[in-house]
């Protein structure tokens, strides 16, 4: 860092941000203004954006009824710099930059693989230059063609037969959030300076490991290069700070679009930038060159931005994470580590938006929530969860211990801290089908071919707990050390042939690296373990003595219910599961993790999963994440929710997502609903007056 | 293995080459026939040899006439498959096959480095395509951008002062010798069987080091696949093994043809086929279906092939490697390790194309010498050494208690078992510019930068002996880690960036790997400590004390005079600095090496290399390899030779390279000649009749 206070900071609290080191966290905590105030000061939409939010519209209900995709680039390659200028209407914009030259045209992306790219073409109707094809095949390899060379016969087998899913193996790994703020605050130059410096001071003893950290920096030191010239051909010299709101903002999304420019990941999420874009709004409203009105539109334009990112993907891709998404999410709100609210008027700014542009699931806001949070903005977003039915909540109280108070959540619920951590995302083992693999001593029930160790399989009419047991925790280490060297390839490859250079650019050198696996199917095996423990389950074998459906004579409790019989069991398999893991060695010596997330792709994994020993069906959806299974949890929410809270989160750090609606039944009828501290009865009155 | 013996294979003696594994050294020991006769079986060309050898010779001609390019590919990348069949003269050839669609045209080839190829194509007049150099610049990172993204600032001095010179980082390594004789003995089909089993019987914890063996496994099998490719681009099913002498040629021939068109290597070696090509004539003429005149005329042909490889190269290449060289090095004769002579009627027909085709200097032709290879065969040799200066000899009875009966020599004098060994290739330090830096601490004498440590240079106007020793020790100490850092990154990048997928395809896969050094300067060095230590050396400083220059008050003991007081000296500096070079982590657990071998490039080191405390003056050539100062060797050829066979081979396990010219004064004049038990007049004499 060069010691000069920049011009563009005027008026900023000087800091370690500004005298030693990138350091956002420290700017956000000198400058930010705490806004505890109701949401009457906002701002309705201006004539251009509701010009904009209409084209957009406009070219969403032909994207819809052009089958799914409007246009698609087929000779182009996407990279940072790879297309001119694209505007939704030009002139009215006042954050500018589109993926690709016009809006709703999605970018061709073969760097994590050529035949995804290809087949996503196809499926929509266009083909992929044969030039692009012939370059990405001799010249070029890919991500893709990387892992499938590596893959044991082993591992194309666990994922035929699905009892690990979801691999980012031929897609973008994503869940990766660059620092996107660090453009905006320091500019490209300041930037490059500190990353050169970073390279200048790194290990000179070349081994493979320090050869790779000096190429990576590199290769971040020429990506900062061509950001650079991304914001010329918007017509920006954003080689120096952003110097007002606008700038901010437009800086802040220069680097956001460089990197969906650059990765097709399967989340492309934003990070935590309200409260810095705050900042500068602040500022500019003190100084008196802009109104709430002006401020508003620059966050509707900047969030109508987010909301046009597009992928070209593939049908199977789509299946499994049902619909078109992009994980652009975005945390607001959270708590500092000294216990203030980071709660600022650009908060309740960017959930305007879904009252100024309409709902929308892009970006995905989610509200780092707090019981420290201020009152009127709690009340604000229960109106706006009731209204669009559009925010996601997370813990910050329990984040927030771990991470302190500047991580943000990528894709659904996993939390790093912003520009110093970083995940290698991992997708799922299916612990339901594992449970099947012990029972049948490694055959697929539904493939019927060996997939797992020919271990002994159960014999006999009825299941035992303890014979079944000791057969499941001999499966789930075969299944998590296939599974952590399955993702140990993944991450090797897409670090050698679909490097995120911007995002890690907008990193710090030495970053914390989590492993970031997952698990399906819990519920089920919770409640097919306590079947087997507490009513008998008698086995059903098919003509080759595999065990194909089960009988269930008697009840048993089941998760969801706050009962401590089953909900042990639950507890017992995410230690576990997680404890097998981390036997095993992890690439580039990063943490292992755990998620208990599903929230569209249950559906798939219950397709491929046989009957279960709790009476679920084969081709049933698993439950979501780590939600009791649908209908089983009869004692109410606070019990299903109860049940769900013992899970532990240390174990499972890369979160746990429960998909939970609200009917009024199941709160109760005669009293008065709160969340916490919060009336949600009044606020969805309110509304309905 | 299959255990089926193949119906080409009919005749052969069977072994564990046809049972177990791919074992080429099995092979020849079973079968091959030992020739004692002289040469007087050889035939002269064929009418076909005759008008292929004119067409050559003609376009040879007009490539030196065009100036020393004749025609260059400019989009074509060159890859295995990349040509259609191109010929001398279609009909006429009996072994077919070159790097591109015409003889003579050099093919593009940017893996290694785009601006290489493009400069290589500027300086000869052509101009690479602009979408060739927009593929290689932004989709497909080259070595040489990788090489230079991680470079340290040091690095990049001591690669442009000349301590460090000739490093593979802008060009191909080479110095890696497929195992072509496979291709012929087992098919394609067989190798690629062999190879896939290997990659299931691979590591699969999948750390780094196991992931990229197995990747590079799915390289080797995907190239052995073009290779097939290859050969029906020029009608031939090379997927069966070869079933008479002229498909053995052509197929083995294929294998280093798709070596060629993939990798543009400092040393493009061939192996030792002869013996293994010997052994399908005998059977063949046993078989009554081929005779001499055709057996030559099929060596004839596939020699002429080599001398057609051609690269596109640089000038500044040029100017280091003196011309166009391509080190097609083929390894004849030796010795079985049960002392039989490994010598056959075509290890004779190699050396009968010096006659048929005329002198040439590619193939580079080596005889593996032993006392123990046939008198015939030695004095064959001894006839066509003096009739075309073309054959270049090694000492088999030293390499072979290292490395066995079936090695061969890479380049000049790197030797490897064939297809079990392979070498980082790299270049060498200039140990007489450093010990200028001792003397300097550190400051380059003619750019008069800091380059080195700064450590205390020579004070006072006389050198001393111990005092310099001691400086002399820590630079080299210095210059030997900066040496093997700057190595490590080079062999990374080329595994990364350009890997010999078809050459290590040809090879087993639990290589042993050199980790090759190399000096330069030995013998200013041991003549200038030399100075030092037997006569006064006074320093002339400079302007800014530097010391630029010495005067020698005394004689002193020169290298190359058989005197123990400076060839100690010598010795010692060999085993200092290999010493040195082992203290450090090397790529891939590869064996550290040294050569002192400089043939041609001791005349570029010396241009960079400041006056020398033995009174070699800036500008003046180093000696080439380990050989004396040009003239200093006042004793006589036997003394010069003896000063050189000092140096200990074991640490100069890379070569040991003495540049030697007899002069009929040098070896005396009334004695008759003999070099061992060989009698070199007689054989001059019988020539001259």
């Amino acid at each position: 860092m060069s010691e000069e206070f920049m011009p563009e900071w005027e008026g900023f609290a000087p800091g370690r941000w500004s005298k030693t080191a990138i350091d956002l966290r420290d700017f956000i905590n000198k400058n930010y203004t705490l806004y505890e105030g109701d949401d009457s000061f906002l701002a309705s939409p201006t004539e251009a954006t509701k010009k904009l939010r209409d084209k957009v519209s406009e070219l969403a209900r032909q994207e819809i009824e052009a089958g799914g995709v409007l246009d698609m680039d087929t000779k182009v390659v996407s990279t940072i710099t790879s297309h001119p200028a694209g505007y939704i209407i030009k002139g009215l914009e006042k954050i500018v930059g589109l993926q690709t030259d016009k809006p709703f045209k999605r970018s061709l992306q073969p760097f994590g693989g050529i035949r995804m790219a290809q087949n996503a073409c196809t499926q929509n109707g266009y083909e992929v230059d044969p030039e692009v094809v012939k370059i990405f095949t001799e010249y070029r390899k890919t991500h893709n063609q990387g892992v499938f060379d590596v893959y044991t016969p082993e591992m194309r087998l666990a994922r035929k037969s699905a009892i690990i899913t979801g691999l980012p193996d031929a897609y973008g790994r994503g869940r990766i959030i660059g620092d996107y703020r660090r453009v905006a605050l320091y500019g490209i130059d300041l930037l490059i300076e500190d990353k050169k410096n970073q390279l200048a001071t790194s290990l000179v003893r070349m081994t493979s490991k320090n050869i790779q950290v000096r190429e990576e920096l590199a290769e971040q030191i020429r990506a900062l290069g061509q950001l650079k010239e991304l914001g010329a051909i918007y017509g920006f010299d954003i080689s120096r700070p952003a110097k007002n709101a606008q700038e901010a903002i437009q800086w802040l999304y220069f680097g956001y679009l460089a990197a969906v420019k650059e990765q097709n990941g399967a989340a492309m999420s934003l990070g935590r930038t309200s409260t810095f874009v705050d900042i500068y709004i602040e500022r500019d409203l003190k100084r008196g060159i802009l109104t709430e009105e002006q401020a508003q539109e620059l966050i509707d334009h900047f969030i109508m931005k987010l909301r046009l990112v597009r992928f070209a993907r593939t049908p199977e891709y789509n299946a499994l994470f049902s619909g078109d998404p992009t994980w652009v999410t975005e945390s607001i709100g959270g708590v500092t580590i000294n216990g203030t609210p980071l709660v600022t008027k650009t908060s309740f700014r960017y959930l305007h938006t879904l009252d100024n542009l309409g709902p929308a699931p892009e970006p995905n806001m989610t509200v780092l929530w707090s019981t420290k949070l201020p009152m009127n903005f709690k009340r604000y977003c229960a109106k706006m969860s009731i209204k669009t039915s559009s925010i996601q909540y997370e813990n910050d109280d329990l984040m927030r211990a771990t991470h302190g108070d500047d991580y943000a959540v990528a894709c659904c619920v996993s939390s790093m801290r912003v520009g110093k951590d970083m995940q290698f995302f991992g997708a799922r083992a299916n612990l339901a089908k594992c449970l099947l693999y012990a029972i049948n001593g490694g055959v697929d029930e539904r493939l019927k071919i060996q997939v797992g160790p020919k271990y002994r399989p159960v014999t006999g009419d009825y299941l035992d707990y303890d014979d079944v047991m000791e057969k499941y925790d001999d499966m789930m280490e075969w299944l998590a050390g296939l599974y952590v060297n399955t993702l140990n390839i993944i991450h090797y490859m897409h670090d050698k042939y679909c490097y995120e250079k911007i995002q890690m650019a907008l990193h710090d050198r030495d970053v914390k690296r989590y492993f970031a696996t997952g698990i399906a199917g819990l519920s089920v095996v919770a409640d097919s373990l306590s079947a087997i423990k507490y009513a008998k389950v008698k086995c059903i074998r098919d003509e080759n003595g595999i065990v194909v459906d089960y009988e269930i004579e008697g009840d048993f409790p089941k998760y969801g219910n706050n009962d401590d019989r089953v909900d042990s069991i639950a507890v017992d398999l995410v230690t576990r599961f997680i404890n097998k893991i981390r036997k095993h060695h992890t690439y580039r010596g990063s943490i292992p993790t755990m998620s208990i997330l599903t929230i569209t792709s249950n559906v798939v994994y219950g397709k491929k999963t046989g009957n279960t020993p709790d009476g679920r069906k084969m081709g049933i959806p698993l439950a979501p994440g780590a939600n009791p299974m649908h209908g089983r949890d009869q004692h109410g929410a606070l019990a299903s929710l109860s049940s769900v809270a013992k899970l532990p989160w240390r174990n499972a750090q890369d979160g746990i997502s429960n998909t939970f609606s609200i009917i009024p039944d199941a709160l109760g009828k005669d009293s008065t609903v709160f969340v916490g501290d919060l009336d949600i009865e009044s606020i969805a009155k309110e509304l309905n007056k």
